[in-house]
């Protein structure tokens, strides 16, 4: 691999794993107010989306990025949506 | 284009534009409480990493879609930590 293809790794693997904390986050505080519902719903619709692209293209680091982000991302919006029902 | 362009285009039309919504939302409310300010670190530098990949490849979709995330990513990393300096 020549190190363009590792800098693609890095940040494949920077903006899949970003969401680990997010998800931590709620779940040791159990605060989401200041999330946005719409970010989360756009944002994993767009992940959906790009696997889909990868499944197409049968592309497999497009592929199993989107398919890790699109785990982590559900997560988020199902327990932000779960959240703030309890909160109000 | 054919329909397999199309869908990537809709992902990283997506994916790109999910992140005004939250700056729309901090902005409204002033509440950062929920976000990760270790989700937003890591992603932005995932986001510049894709960033320079693609100035590398000079490709340039993922040039426009991540220097555009880049900008809304950096953000609300600025909002949220001058918000939980405020807090404290």
């Amino acid at each position: 691999m020549n190190s363009i293809s590792w800098i693609g790794m890095a940040a494949a693997f920077c903006t899949t794993c970003a969401f680990v904390p997010q998800v931590l986050h709620i779940l040791r505080t159990g605060n989401v107010e200041g999330i946005s519902l719409g970010m989360y719903s756009i944002f994993t619709l767009g992940v959906l989306l790009w696997l889909i692209y990868g499944l197409a293209l049968s592309d497999l680091p497009i592929i199993l990025a989107n398919g890790i982000t699109l785990m982590l991302a559900t997560t988020v919006l199902g327990l932000t949506l779960h959240k703030k029902r309890q909160q109000r």
